[in-house]
């Protein structure tokens, strides 16, 4: 297997810690995105969204949007899971996975900010507080969605898509200065998460095409 | 169970589609979005993103999250199935519902259109503009993940989480006057789904909230 991504976006970010939770080796292809190489045709053939991450499969399949990824990944190899057994549980941690995929990332990510710059003439401070905004209420309503779940991790004994989504999200908020101790549930499962090597190592600035 | 949704959400409209297909009663709660009444606590106890869908089970327990309740339905209620039997036709299904649900539906929801009048300034014209553009890339990148997928659905020989999601998005599309014979792979799947009760009755016209 190969995964298509870029050591910044926090999507293929996800996959870095899934594929490294489940024990599996895959090589990697970087696409730039600063530098616009996802938009290059080479790229929209793997993926017409023009997005990372894809996974390509060693018979050339080609797999996108991360969270169908992971679910992929979990139904091809179970172990050690990344979903609760319990339905609800399983309904209620990935609710958690897409309150971030879908609220937050999308509104804050590359493309959305660029379009603020050229349609609404957004400066660097604007954009970045947009951003800001972004993940400090996203993040904010994920905290409420969890806030009082007992353990080290947010659904069980294990890491799951909450985990797998919030990690690197927490990240991008940093990035954009949020101040993240007003989510101490999220601060608290990421910290136990990062003793975790498929955790510490799939941060941005451990990977091979990291500035 | 019941329903809390709107009969404009797209995310609400996908439920009611599920639900429906799978032959399941529910209740309907009526959020009145324009209204704000997702913002008011009674609302944000149910869900603290503040937004529809949630579906509340006969014991209380709150669901959200549409794509995460899509999943619940079709481990609880696995027959009619809404994902192909294939693991690769279901990454590919689901990757299309996301591609809605994150790259499309947030960046042209409620919420980012009334952040995009009061911090950027956009009038009507510049609003309707953004939520178009979005509409179109959007969907232009759906159905080229599709277009030279055969038969009347994207994915076999019965409506998946594919047109679960696509068919709401083509109604938010025209809604912001997108051109959306630009996507015959999708419309004529829009075409096939139709001519089922469980998509044809859960358009938003039809919905008793309708305005």
């Amino acid at each position: 297997m190969k995964l298509h991504g870029y050591f910044r976006s926090s999507a293929a970010w996800r996959l870095r810690i899934a594929l490294a939770l489940k024990g599996l080796r895959y090589g990697d292809v970087f696409v730039h995105l600063r530098r616009g190489e996802q938009r290059e045709p080479t790229h929209l053939a793997r993926n017409p969204q023009g997005l990372v991450p894809v996974l390509e499969l060693d018979d050339g399949t080609m797999l996108t949007q991360s969270l169908a990824i992971l679910e992929w990944l979990e139904e091809i190899h179970p172990i050690p899971p990344i979903l609760p057994a319990d339905p609800i549980e399983r309904a209620k941690a990935r609710a958690v996975g897409l309150a971030v995929a879908c609220e937050i990332h999308p509104v804050q990510n590359l493309k959305v900010l660029n379009r603020l710059r050229r349609d609404a003439g957004f400066d660097d401070a604007a954009v970045t507080a947009w951003a800001a905004q972004t993940n400090a209420d996203g993040l904010a309503a994920c905290e409420a969605m969890v806030a009082d779940r007992p353990g080290r991790f947010l659904f069980g004994s294990r890491p799951t898509v909450a985990e797998i989504c919030v990690v690197p999200q927490l990240g991008n908020a940093r990035r954009f200065g949020v101040d993240v101790s007003r989510f101490p549930r999220l601060i608290a499962a990421e910290a136990a998460a990062m003793e975790m090597p498929a955790f510490a190592d799939a941060v941005p600035g451990k990977q091979p095409d990291a500035e």
